[in-house]
């Protein structure tokens, strides 16, 4: 889905990264990180894709909610799964969203 | 391929959109985009992955760069026939990338 996210400014978290051979525990750990980030403070949406490269851009109202959320403690396990287990390299930018627009067809 | 892009700040255009069952001409023509931002000035890396959603993120280095490339005359054919016959929803975002981090495997 397309996130409805509200009127800029907001931000967004572009999480682009190359898996290993390894899938074990990945989509299960991928679900609940998914369902917890929708239940964190600032939470504004989600999209995600995966082909040779996976991208996952989350949307937060401001940088003290990606704050908490980075830090949050079963996140962190996460993260750390994830450099130990299922990602060969990942970029995180953070970034402020100035300006949307959107086409839906008639 | 994750972009190798410059320390922050610099601009990122989140696209993310679905298609409708037309695919007829998408792949050539998205292809010929991909090739076409690449030589434009200003432009720092793409990627993009599409699954049930599509993302491409373009990265550039000003607004200036993002607002040439959203007015280069191919590219706006390109939109047209998007509107016209491939996307049946997009939203395209302009945010500017204030932090970056990465991870890379030994």
């Amino acid at each position: 889905m397309i996130a409805a996210t509200p009127v800029p400014p907001y931000y967004a978290v572009i999480f682009t990264s190359l898996k290993t051979a390894n899938d074990q525990g990945y989509d299960a750990m991928s679900d609940r990180m998914v369902a917890l980030a929708q239940q964190q403070p600032g939470f504004l949406g989600i999209e995600s894709a995966r082909e040779s490269v996976g991208i996952t851009v989350s949307y937060w109202t401001s940088l003290e909610a990606i704050r908490a959320w980075k830090a949050h403690a079963d996140h962190l396990i996460a993260q750390h799964s994830g450099r130990a287990e299922w990602y060969s390299h990942y970029k995180t930018r953070i970034a402020r969203v100035e300006r949307d627009y959107d086409f839906e067809s008639a």
